[in-house]
């Protein structure tokens, strides 16, 4: 049967490395795992005890498409709590997922062949996403000295429709502060592009509370998710904030290509809200990961990162020891046992010569990763 | 902010008899719900169980992008139990409800621009997430006479891309048998175009059992989901069963638009495969209502319907009372206090003279339903 072009999106690199790693298990070998983007932790206790009542109350039949009311006013209850904006909860749209945010919003924004900037590195499916609707997606290679984040210029003589920035960034951790975050809102609106804000990792953060863009301008889509903070991947439910007068597009569009987010879902996650002593036990660990996994990898010999505000990653340049990376990160889970992401993923320019490690996962895998790690650096 | 150009979808008409029958129930009345496309009853019992152990178990983190194993295994093997085909599960692919099957099809095969082929009237949502992905939806106008499915002279002069079909289908209960599926295929097949099958209310039919494109041809995309046999809508869990050489390209595309479908509904739908008494207790009740329904809309004066041979619909050609189904349905709500869906959701060119009636909520609902409108069509 023939494809479409828009169907030839590229594979993760980093499934490599996942099937490797999982061979070397399957032969008995311990594998530490540096390579996730999610969290070793499930949903909040009190979540999935919410969703076994709600399940013994009735049938969990369609939701409205945009979502239980009940969730987004709890949405909007938290950017008055996290952010002191005041947001009107008819602009919460809930979604399956951030990956169903961004489906919804390069379509309700973009045509075929629009395009639209993505900052380089990035989270890949962002790219992925906007081939497979046609779009172009347009790699802005932003800097080490901007820390990874896109600025204005990057993009003046793109002719682009639309920019889409992550605060804090996978897989940098670098966050945008207001002023950055302002700089871009004002090139985009100065420009009639439209502004998408991927804040997902908002509330994974440790110097500085992560910036809003609804901070800075109500001409924005903010996308976010369950999926990290709250700790909930697998049950595919986020949300995004939307314009007042987008709020019928977007509703409409959902209607057609989701029906509803999964009913459980926005179930066990209004009850995620609630439950912040977990939670802040979760961000404990991660805080303490990131000291350790930071101050390891550079006594390792890592030692050009850019420091990660937020998430759970650090990217390293490593092009003192490789212009391969996907060579080197083999060699690592060969010899070290330690399974990382070769950059390629994030940035199919210049990955090449960096590598993510991620620091999701225990605290005791941590330790045990950067030992192995200093070994295998020190041996090399 | 500007919006693209594919971003403006059509409206539900039948939101608006769903808004009014809520206003109508809010101001103390009581209103039948004929409008619904979905069942009344939940998840099997067992389904809700089986997650329950599962979130006191262990984290419900991603899963691959295919799904789980263990679910496609199953769907495999289903496969033979219903159809005495032999599918190999590695061509099974776990999707968001059958809305995640339509997205991942679409954009495996077709391009921006690329005209496909429906059947009017069919489920709306086929026209308006193709024209979402930038494609461009062609209604194939299917005649009574061909109990509304769509047949190879509809499109011999269209030069389409592909072609989609339902059986059972909405809004009309119709099923294509072996020889009518077989010349679709064919035609497909001779003329290039890639042939989707949406096999949505296969398990709901009354008098033999649905042909799957699959005991036809392998080279088909079939689509199909959790949400009606299976009594499991608001879980947004699917499959899709396709070519062997398309396995790799969907499920790339799968990673990135949607990382897997919700983990907790996987598990569910798995427990939910194993649960026929209760299942075949649900058909029971779609069985009776549909006799009494089709037996009541006849007495009541709605002669004009195909003979539904499977799902929980009947298709009502109203030409002889009216030529405005939008006006009429209001009208029945007003008077007769049932809901009913207005034919243009299906047909934009010929659904102002027909209705969609849906039979799956209770007996006694239905009862009570054919009896008002009985008075409602005598007193008219």
């Amino acid at each position: 049967m023939r494809n479409s072009t828009r169907s030839s999106v590229d594979p993760f690199i980093v499934m490599d490395v996942m099937q490797a790693a999982t061979a070397a298990e399957a032969a008995g070998r311990h594998i530490i795992h540096m390579e996730v983007g999610q969290p070793g932790t499930g949903a909040p206790k009190e979540a999935a005890e919410a969703l076994t009542k709600a399940m013994q109350d009735g049938p969990l039949g369609y939701t409205v498409a945009l979502g239980l009311p009940a969730l987004r006013a709890r949405i909007a209850q938290m950017y008055g709590e996290w952010y002191n904006v005041d947001l009107d909860p008819a602009r919460v749209v809930i979604t399956p997922g951030s990956s169903g945010g961004f489906l919804l919003a390069f379509t309700a924004l973009f045509d075929s062949g629009d395009r639209v900037g993505i900052g380089a590195p990035g989270y890949p499916s962002y790219r992925q996403i906007l081939r497979a609707l046609g779009m172009q997606p347009v790699d802005l290679p932003a800097s080490p000295e901007n820390r990874y984040q896109p600025v204005a210029a990057d993009f003046a003589d793109e002719n682009l429709k639309g920019l889409l920035v992550a605060s804090p960034a996978n897989p940098s951790g670098t966050m945008l502060d207001r002023p950055a975050l302002s700089a871009l809102t004002e090139a985009c609106a100065a420009n009639d592009m439209s502004f998408i804000s991927d804040e997902i990792y908002h509330g994974i953060e440790y110097d500085k509370k992560a910036v809003t863009a609804l901070e800075i301008t109500d001409d924005c889509y903010v996308i976010n998710s369950f999926s990290k903070y709250f700790s909930m991947t697998g049950w595919r439910v986020g949300w995004m904030v939307v314009p007042e007068d987008q709020v019928r597009v977007v509703e409409r569009i959902a209607q057609n290509m989701f029906i509803c987010a999964p009913h459980a879902s926005q179930i066990a996650a209004l009850a995620a809200m609630d439950c912040d002593d977990e939670l802040q036990a979760n961000l404990a660990v991660y805080r303490r990961n990131r000291d350790l996994v930071v101050e390891g990898l550079k006594e390792a010999g890592f030692t050009d990162i850019a420091p990660p505000d937020g998430a759970f990653y650090v990217y390293a340049d490593v092009s003192r020891f490789t212009d391969d990376s996907r060579a080197f990160a083999a060699e690592i889970l060969e010899k070290a046992s330690v399974a990382v992401t070769p950059g390629l993923d994030f940035d199919p320019l210049r990955g090449h010569k960096t590598l993510r490690f991620s620091y999701a996962r225990s605290t005791a895998d941590m330790e045990e990763g950067i030992a192995r790690l200093k070994a295998f650096m020190a041996a090399r």
